[in-house]
């Protein structure tokens, strides 16, 4: 199991503060790397081993851009793709999906809200432990 | 001096392809990152050791995120700021400016264009020599 102290080897933006959602299941980590208000809202977030979002959608979209670990997104009705460092998302907009870390590895990605201005996101239902406990 | 191997060990996203400018002094990679069209399009860019680009603005502003090496992040009238991986630099509009590596160092940072329907950046006179060797 990749352990936080791997992790450390890999992380280049701090990790900030613990995020406290009822949309998340595990511990996450985000720091906002820009300051508020700005039209390319990036977060740098940082997800547990086993820690996932609940299904949402975003009005503008939203990119990933992932620095660590090892993680899943997954849209609606398709198969989970794996995420390493290097990988690229480019979520379009209304598209449902859910996005977070390996049952055995920490994640870490950037977030970069696209359009912020068309709204915050819509939170769905949690994934459910079936579904993601079929990945590996 | 930090060599191109050791840099392999810190890169994360693809380097892309050289990029001809007449805008920088030095070899300079760009990847983008997003489809093109995108409202925050962002690129990988790659400068070798000495490498940097001439004082320019943007009309929207832009946010580096540095992922790797080290560099430096220079404001008309101001010194320049040295930059490593984790350091975040928000530009704002119409600020004159210049960005690149060390003379000794690979440096790589995510450039994040923002309002980039305000238009293409303004080019302007190059950094000197007399300027940039002052730097470590």
């Amino acid at each position: 199991m990749m352990s936080a102290n791997d992790l450390r080897e890999s992380v280049i933006f701090a990790i900030g503060e613990k995020l406290e959602s009822d949309y998340f299941k595990g511990t996450v980590w985000l720091n906002m790397l820009t300051p508020s208000g700005t039209a390319c809202p990036i977060g740098n977030v940082t997800f547990e081993p086993g820690c996932r979002n609940n299904w949402h959608k975003h009005a503008g979209g939203q990119i990933l851009l992932v620095t660590g670990g090892r993680g899943y997104y997954q849209e609606w009705g398709k198969p989970a793709r794996e995420l390493r460092p290097g990988d690229v998302v480019s979520i379009p907009a209304d598209v449902k999906h859910w996005h977070g870390a390996a049952k055995d590895s920490w994640f870490v990605h950037l977030a970069i809200e696209v359009d912020p201005e068309k709204g915050p996101p819509t939170w769905l239902e949690p994934v459910s432990d079936e579904e993601y406990n079929k990945l590996r």
